[in-house]
């Protein structure tokens, strides 16, 4: 299952806190009981358009990853917690959006785990909306 | 925009080659016209049930990433290529069926570029479904 959460926040702070940013990536694939199998990687991006600078984040699981990237000036971030394993995408995406105190947000779910045809009977569309 | 790739390899050696990964990673965001900002990362996971392992990888990009996963005993891989901005998914999907020579594949399409409720009048479900 991939989880992407698309959203708002109005702390320009939070969304600049590199070391936030590090520390939801190391604790919280624990919370999910998914397994971080990397250290979390952090980078800052400003070498842009002043409106486009942000820091973006990412860890290997042993289930897949989770990335964040904030766009700082666009109040605006994204966050994808994709496992090859389901997990609570209800629980995780409301504990996300407190984490980076999303005012608004999307949320929407992929299948990944797929099996081409003629391997199961029926092949649905991959995605779930779950409005904004 | 997200693109998605969820594939069969019939080639095992190819998806635990981490050599030919750390390439994709590192030459493939300039084919598209992407600005890879981080050395690639790639880790081999090994420590799960047998029919679990596989390499995974990972590129921080200006415009977000590229993460790819291999499950080997499974001949399965996804890949995704975010980009806040657009970029010719259908070329980028095509390149990377064959780079990992897919034999079969579901590509899918998320919009992430969002705007929330009343930054713009209409708010489209942000998945497009390319069929398997």
């Amino acid at each position: 299952m991939h989880l992407l959460i698309d959203g708002y926040c109005e702390n320009k702070e939070l969304l600049e806190d590199e070391e936030h940013l590090r520390q939801v990536l190391a604790e919280y694939p624990g919370r999910i009981s998914m397994t971080r199998i990397s250290e979390p990687y952090v980078i800052r991006y400003d070498d842009c358009e002043p409106e486009e600078w942000g820091i973006s984040g990412f860890v290997f699981l042993a289930e897949s990853h989770i990335a964040i990237h904030t766009f700082v000036e666009q109040s605006y971030v994204n966050v994808d917690v994709f496992s090859c394993k389901d997990f609570d995408t209800d629980v995780a995406a409301e504990d996300l959006r407190k984490r980076f105190k999303m005012t608004k947000s999307r949320v929407s779910l992929a299948e990944r785990g797929w099996s081409p045809p003629g391997a199961r009977s029926e092949n649905p569309s991959p995605f779930k909306y779950h409005g904004a």
